[in-house]
């Protein structure tokens, strides 16, 4: 107490998951180290004035230059993503070390981590795409991996290169029981898309649009269906990510009444976009290609619903960044390929706090309460980074957001911080955005300035995740009755 | 009316799926020619006496003579099988040609019908198993053999040398809807299996029991989801065979629910026999392995609930007959293999009908229409058979049988009349037995004794199934949309 | 044989709840004596012609004559209402009689005989209405009744003069489930509807399009559970009378899978009309002023999917005959009176089968099967008058119709021969009417003109309902482990 | 920052519904002034000694000294009731003024706070019982009386004395949607109750355990549906209290599901007890007799799963307090009284905490975040005392337990502090029990001893409850349009 804090804030009007209250806060080291009325002096002062603030978000999927196999290429990597991330109140993110078939997981971490390394503005975790699970990667990679910190698995249900089948899911569902780890699952039936995508491209139907056409939602439903059936039987919790309307909700939310450890994220992309996106003029619908695509209103209503009665744990944005125009993005394979041959994704790291403040808490949707847990408190705690990321609290890290609220804006590309030269919310109206963004005590964003420094930014490494009561609600067989 | 019927069968207390009456039966040329109270002499003259007169059972799924790939060999041809179909009140059999890889499918079924040509005491159709969907087989052969009358195709999703992938699937049932035919499908997920199998082997556990164990209810509810979303997204018709208890049941209520026309079939060991037949002493448990395994009591209850509710359209056996003793059935890879190498199947072609005579209907749990219905009318309907086969109308094939009811027997397989060494049932009661068979007019069963003749029985085409309503109800997408 | 039939019916297209055929029917003594081809020679011949031939129509859901408390009377009785019905295929109709508080239930089952006796063309049955259960109607008077041949007790749910509460429901349940009868409910919450009533009134809205707003579709949800719950209780079946949407279908849906005996009917008001029809200009929608309202196209597709899927046994007309003008009708209280009181009902006796022809089969929606046991077989069978009506067999009555099919024509009132000033199905395009109807042997309706005679129609005595397995799935209390 | 805190509690492992860390916490004023490590001096300390710290309990259902109408009495007047719950943990009360018919509401409420005036040692607010809904209460008093901070309703749709009619409940729930304020709901089926009551008194089943056969569960899914269909007509939110099993959870999910704001409350009594305990010998059932009863192991476990997965926001107590020795508990009228007669209601205030700690938490079916929620947070922001109660935040009262956890003890009654002669949960074990309670910073228990006095309890005025998103979701219809 008798030395002064590194930094005070000062009447700010704190919102947790649970909480709400007036006080000053206290960093010291990095961290919140008191929170109070009139808690001391600190060698800096940010006099809040009486305006939000709430803990630093959390984007849990996000991809930020990830190798492409396919002559695409990411606009941002970790300067530009993590720039943009900061800009929008984001304080931590959790990209992808992506595996390629052939090559060992520690490999593609290390060649991850140089990719990082020096860059980021704000603090990054890795997940791991699994694409090659060899007997090496289960057995001696993996178990490794997530004692040093990366605890997280991502599996894919489609796209060639990176998609396994059942049994090798079933695999690493098993390690990550073993390990105690969460599989997250891009959920959609590969054999269904490729099988309509082949029908339509005969058919001749190749514009953007045809992407929406070739993924219904009963592609999604399937697999989420069977992801969860994989990881009952497995007896292991299991996420599923990006969910984009009531079919698979339905899903999610019957294994949760069952009793199971089914984890549900959805995006901004389907609270806020339809399928008509991708049936603008000529290629412009490329622009909004990601997947699962979105779906229609009645759709966006059922996420919405989603994330208010419990159903989904996290809002992350799938920023997957990749140019309009010029030779490495959407137009890689030339201004007119035909849908399938589109890079999927879309950006959003920046908008996904704004949009959920302005169209989830300011229209009366969701709570302040349940922004904060699905920004940022529970993928802190499911990827085992709480409580030292995700809230405001005594020893957490000083990652916090002072709102600007009321004040209306339209989401503008040009205003924005990342290094793609559109965003697929152009346009929409917000009114929220954050006035200042600290990471670690560090002011990285004021009043519309970017004052954020490569480097600053740490890699965090992940304990094993929160849910103690992992086990025990899912299939029960002689092999598990032990 | 001037000339006498060949037979006439005085005194019927006829039921069928939606009529009882009494009246005598006039038959000729082996057809129904009239009903009605005196309706005039008959060369020869059956007496029913009251007795109770239902049309001759319909077993739309059994196997005779299937040519194994793996050492085993099946203990009924058509001699053995179609006999004791007659025996147990069955008049109809569709058995499976069963194309092998690498095989052409007209080769199949060429050989198939060499095998039932001159043997068959009943009338028989062949459902197709399509183990190897080549473009020539999807484009050539089925089309043509639908037009001749195979119009049916029956889908594995497990066992290796039969499995299809989703895709294949996907084709498969694209050829159904262009041709009108009817696919089934044996829903199970191999991969689960595989990964279950190979645990419980490195674990020891090798038992007859743990075939259970390796394909547990939420094994069968996958695919049993999949394949439902596989017939959606391709809109046309399917049936789910052998269901065994309720996880199935309820995916495929939802899909009856929301308008598709999703089908199903159950068999007797799914009302009879529990996953505890396979825990008997020794080997003993390795007569009852049939896949999907029997469950427990409550499940039990959710199959007999889903004959009298309509999930279910029909009852068959699965009749797979592989002996006991011996080096070509259960005991194929020697008396104490492991439960992953025991050939799977049960015999139950002549207990079939007896069976749910007694414990369904007699015992109150369903009425004598849905008697009718479970076990010909709607099989003939949904294969092609109707009106020729499945009900005692005019016009109809004279397969009928005149049962003796009351009298309580108990079931021995030294009674029995196929060529297995036991049957899973042996020592239920039951209190219903055919005193009479009639195939085509002709008495094949009476009083004990059986009286059929090798050759009797035809072939038969299968017309393209009855619904009329197939389309319509599954996935919209722009390729559907013309 | 020796014998002429009274009347033979030659080329009939046959078809059945479960048959379809070519032959000729002979009828003798007013029932079916004979099916078959060439079965001999009868006193008069109606050439077929190869035609569709059905079994007459069972309305199970109509009100003629029946004595109102409030001013308004019906426009048809016995005479106008089964001549109307006859003239649209329907052979059978059950109306009801109906107790007012204060009287004995046989005093209005004489009455009701009083109002029928020598005026019906077709024969007909009787439910009973019970609006007021005291101990002498529950332990006397039903008893006796049911044993006279009224075995079907309706109570309502709502309508302040007939409504019972949940305790007099159980009391009826209980007498039915001792006396082998079968309870219909008529489902909305009666202090729903008067709570929003008044609430629309105070507010000024009086429009006949409040009527559907006063009803919505959760009004009827909610007493559709609780109506199954009192069921599931006393543990005796149920059927659920003119269900309208998709909330009251699942309802009934979920009990029948979990093995309730709840049967369901609805009417073609829910599947030609919505509340729009409620909205016409001025006091027209009156026309369409029924309970519960017609709802939206979404639920119409959900009543022709339950007609297909077997959530529903019958289609009734539910016909209740108020004219439009005059001070009787729906002008009973004034031309311009607020919703609440204007009769509710519409008629429909002589539309039910050529709408569900035309629309149902021909479109291919069902098929003729079910047709025929949704229009008569099961109405036959529930309400026990099975064999002798509902079907189309040896010993029944020989109610048929012949089917003029593919004409199209469009219905207007001024064809139709009911006592009523408007149809509600004005102007709907058909292509299927009854060419001939025969009522016991007696032609009553032949190409265009109604040959039926006051009288010829006899009270038929409903046995106890036909299912043998009526108890044993509902609650298991100690009461009735007995 | 100058002046000491007035007690600083030292070295806490804090867990709150959504944070967990370590600190000091310093109290003023009876409130929380600071959090921090170091935060300086206190006039008085507590060493927690990293013991576990969470917010006091918030018991948002219990009985005390409420006047009843049979002869009963209550054993727990507010002396006792508040020292019983703050020996257990929970810090503030909400007990029920309970209106008699023919009473004014404010009658009830000048009357209970007669009998709560100087004697609570903790916080309380008063529920709302509502039995006399006249015009005067709903437009008058309710609004009065929720201004002034009674802003809870309570609704019986049982028990003669105290239920509403749907028309009443829904007269009330548009009360509360105007006022903003929150209806609870006891959901069970009175008409059913009596009709199997009395059938069961009639057959001599009078022993304590035919209390459960008379309530079965579906009597309270029954009311649990009509409860939420009436809130989702009135488009307001609802709550159900102590729901019991499967049934009812089933109902509340799928409201939940569609976007409905309905709560769910559950109790210990369903999670520890079951229908066996009403069967202990002779006399000793009618201890365990409360409404609904408990169910079956089965049941529990649902109980249990819906406490993780968010069906339920609350556990309470149910607090209600009858001896089972004397002329004014169990036994009120008589030993061997028929189970009708025999008050409704068992002990539990001082349990609550201890049993969910040691039975949740440290068993492993929740986590400590979710205790917290469910046993405070949740209840403090659903009635309208958050954030000043309920959590562990500066500016709320000081309200908190330092918890002893991991040392094993049994339930008995002599070391509770109520005044009632048993606890249903007699020879429990648990291992967690509260070493300190603090109430608005006075230490009320320590170490085994009672600290509290009578009078320090504060009546607590309830704002309208937290949720923003009230309205919206439910019926819409044209009154509510505008």
């Amino acid at each position: 107490m008798q030395t002064p804090f590194d930094t005070v804030i000062l009447n700010a009007d704190v919102a947790t998951a649970s909480d709400r209250y007036r006080a000053d806060i206290g960093i010291r080291g990095g961290c919140i180290a008191a929170i109070g009325a009139g808690i001391g002096p600190g060698r800096e002062t940010i006099d809040a004035r009486g305006r939000l603030v709430t803990p630093g978000g959390v984007d849990a999927h996000c991809h930020l230059d990830q190798p492409m196999g396919d002559g695409s290429r990411m606009a941002d990597d970790f300067i530009t993503g993590t720039r943009s991330a900061a800009c929008g109140g984001t304080t931590t993110v959790i990209p992808f070390a992506a595996q390629s078939r052939g090559q060992s997981l520690q490999a593609a971490v290390d060649d991850y981590h140089r990719r990082a390394d020096g860059k980021a503005a704000i603090d990054y975790a890795f997940h791991l795409i699994v694409a090659d699970p060899t007997p090496s990667v289960l057995r001696e990679e993996l178990p490794r991996l997530v004692a040093e910190g990366c605890s997280s698995f991502k599996v894919y249900m489609t796209y060639d290169d990176l998609k396994l089948n059942d049994r090798q899911v079933l695999d690493l569902l098993a390690v990550a029981r073993r390990e105690g780890a969460m599989v997250m699952v891009h959920a959609e039936n590969a054999d269904c898309i490729a099988w309509l995508t082949e029908q339509m491209l005969d058919a001749g139907l190749t514009a953007p649009r045809y992407h929406a056409h070739a993924r219904p939602m009963l592609v999604e439903r399937e697999a989420t269906h069977r992801a969860i059936a994989l990881a009952e039987l497995a007896d292991v919790p299991i996420l599923i990510v990006h969910v984009s309307g009531r079919e698979a909700v339905e899903q999610i939310r019957q294994a949760q009444g069952m009793g199971l450890k089914v984890y549900g994220e959805t995006c901004p992309q389907y609270l806020f976009l339809t399928a008509e996106h991708l049936e603008q003029e000529g290629f412009e619908g490329a622009k909004c290609i990601c997947s699962p695509p979105p779906r229609d209103r009645a759709n966006q209503e059922v996420i919405w619903r989603g994330l208010d009665n419990g159903t989904f744990q996290l809002l992350s944005s799938d920023h997957a960044p990749f140019a309009f125009a010029g030779p490495h993005g959407k137009q890689a394979h030339g201004g007119d390929a035909s849908f399938d041959r589109i890079p999927n994704g879309i950006p959003g790291l920046e908008t996904r706090m704004p949009l959920l403040m302005s169209h989830g808490v300011m229209d009366g949707r969701i709570d302040i309460h349940q922004f904060v847990a699905l920004t940022a408190t529970n993928a802190a705690r499911i990827y085992g980074l709480f409580p030292r990321k995700g809230t405001l609290a005594i020893g957490s890290d000083a990652d916090l957001v002072i709102w600007d609220l009321g004040q209306p804006r339209t989401i503008r590309n040009e205003q924005l911080h990342h290094a793609v030269d559109y965003t697929p919310y152009e346009g929409i109206e917000v009114k929220a955005w954050p006035a200042v963004t600290l990471s670690r005590g560090v002011v990285v964003w004021q009043d519309g300035r970017y004052l954020g420094r490569e480097g600053h930014g740490q890699f965090l490494r992940c304990d094993r995740p929160a849910p103690a009561q992992v086990r025990g609600r899912g299939y029960r067989g002689p092999l598990w009755q032990a």
